[in-house]
């Protein structure tokens, strides 16, 4: 397989097109300045990618003003892989320093960048967090003051769930190169390989094809049917009639797929291929339903209605689908009561899951970017039947 | 290379004796419950083990209470992973439900436990995060008013600083197993070889050696020295004359390690190799203090001391070594300011580091585990003289 990988990075036009809309943004909320300090979020505005985010020891934060590029107010370490994105303003402290983790340097730059007014957006809402200390961020508020924090994730929400396409061609390849490792892995598999040999392989074939790193692959064996898909693998070895689900997020330049597939060792039950099929089915109904004006409840109850005609005894994931981006899972939820409606350029997971006997699971997931008219498959779609290994 | 992994998973003693000294500690502090909603946190009181935590869409609690086992108010899609562990008592709402995404939940859960008397621990210090939206965590206080929250950083680090044998054999064991990976790398690695490639396959025989990921890695080539080491893989190739950093934390069954090594392409400059023998003393230097009693700044001054005279021009660091375990950096830091006092078991990273020219840096890094006496060497001693690949 030979697939020719998108340009790593972005141009600067990018981070322009994202920054002008923030502000444009922040202008009708009245916000003076946003303050973002996750990963995904200062990636957003600045390019900066590092794994270097699993280290929780230091804060990093950047601040978008009303006017102007974004300013980077990071630990040193950090200063040479921040100099390299498009950002000119970028301050640092010597961290760790626990005693003012870099709280007094952000208090003086958020006075300067609003001179003192208006209000600062901070993602606040669902699905967001605080990525610095509590005891800081109550510094933080002090030393600011009058300056007072809004929530800006109404904001951050809507400009992230859009997608370029140069962001969708990044999704697309690892949506491409994920396909193919699923559909080459009934040669790589065999009966009486535990669940660890299987991830394991899974991975080593994933880095062979392309991938940057997996960043989340859950799943894992089970007679007639898995049981849970979030648990992590164990020294189970795999049986004739056992259903395998591999659910994985693969990255490729930080933007991540999030598909999964089944397949059977050898024979399995009537029940678990008659699921898959209703999953399937559930899918195409997915795929019908999401064209620009549809909101996230009308995927959720097209598929939910293929389920529950095929016997579905519920589902556990609270979703049957979400965004997905630079995070595994984004905004919004394919749910009964979310009514957020499909834009062109959304990156969407159709991911229909239902248990269909006592502890028995089975979900199937593509991803697709909605389009004018029909949505664009990133994933390749999945067999109509259950494949079978050995 | 053969080397039997301990056994995963811990036996519920483990998690008894955890529970029990927190709860010492917080009748000593004066606290009817702890609260934690962070991945290791989590884990830690739990041995809740899954890579779901890179979906953020979902915040996750757990509350110690006075007496008794810990309570689990999570996801309803967890709650068949957290009944596989030592608790009983989970409780689950069907997220993700914006409109109340657990918190009345979790409210009612800290009123019956604390029988709404006394105040909640929550981790508050430094290197600790928010990991639920802050919106609803002004909700959350203002239901359970008038309990209040206080900061129970102290008791967390203070607890999780000091690791059970159990805890130090898996991170033995996954040093043991990257040190073999980085011996064995000079055979897999020739000049010519871009960074991705180069990663690429520091993963692949990664995987092989028995890790379960790789959660990070960072590091690069430059002439002569490298300029940066959290910055990602380019396209760059390997020319005579680069020396190459990888700087690695893989996984063992939840477990780091986080150490690097040096290798030069060819012949390189005599600038470099001084350097890597500079920090090669320093490490020495920093293993012969390493002693119960001295203190991380104690570690720091015997490091610095070798790498001042060897002609360091600075660190962007910040720090020369840090606590390891169930993250890739834990308190506390090997900083001229960290008086924290070395105990047996606390599991530390030594890893000197230094600009030596203009732009170009020089890091080693060995992990050990504090024993009454001298050290133990976690990762096997990096080679005393810079190696060559080619």
């Amino acid at each position: 397989m030979s697939i020719t990988p998108p340009p790593r990075g972005f141009p600067v036009s990018e981070f322009e097109t994202r920054t002008a809309k923030a502000q444009a943004r922040m202008a009708d909320a009245g916000l003076s300045a946003l303050l973002v300090l996750t990963e995904p979020e200062v990636r957003y505005f600045t390019g900066f990618l590092t794994p270097f985010w699993q280290s929780p020891t230091r804060p990093w934060f950047v601040v978008i003003p009303a006017t102007g590029k974004p300013v980077a107010v990071i630990p040193t370490i950090g200063a040479e892989c921040m100099a390299r994105t498009w950002l000119d303003d970028i301050r640092t402290w010597p961290a760790p320093v626990p005693q003012d983790e870099g709280v007094s340097l952000l208090a003086e730059t958020l006075k300067e960048l609003t001179a003192g007014r208006g209000n600062i957006g901070l993602p606040m809402g669902p699905e967001t967090s605080l990525r610095m200390s509590l005891n800081d961020f109550e510094r933080l508020k002090d030393i600011i003051a009058p300056l007072q924090f809004r929530d800006a994730s109404p904001i951050i929400r809507a400009l992230r769930m859009v997608k370029s396409e140069l962001e969708i061609d990044k999704t697309r390849h690892i949506c491409q190169l994920l396909s193919g490792v699923f559909e080459d892995l009934p040669r790589h598999l065999s009966l009486g390989m535990t669940e660890i040999d299987i991830f394991r392989t899974f991975k080593t074939r994933t880095l062979a094809a392309g991938a940057d790193d997996i960043a989340f692959l859950v799943g894992g064996l089970g007679e007639g049917g898995p049981a849970d898909i979030i648990s992590p693998p164990s020294d189970r070895r795999s049986r004739e009639g056992d259903v395998l689900i591999l659910d994985t997020g693969a990255v490729f330049d930080g933007y991540y797929c999030d598909f999964d597939r089944n397949y059977a060792f050898g024979d399995t039950t009537g029940a678990a291929k008659q699921a898959y099929q209703v999953v399937y089915q559930a899918t195409e109904a997915g795929l019908a339903a999401a064209r620009p004006g549809a909101t996230c409840a009308d995927l959720f109850h097209a598929m939910q209605r293929v389920m529950d005609a095929g016997g579905a005894m519920g589902n556990d994931v609270g979703r049957l689908g979400h965004g997905l981006g630079m995070q595994l899972t984004e905004w919004p939820s394919n749910t009964a009561t979310d009514m957020t409606v499909l834009e062109p350029g959304m990156i969407m997971t159709l991911e229909p899951g239902m248990t269909f006997a006592e502890g028995k699971v089975m979900v199937h997931e593509e991803n697709i970017v909605i389009r004018d008219g029909t949505p664009e498959l990133l994933s390749r779609r999945a067999p109509a039947e259950l494949p079978v290994i050995g």
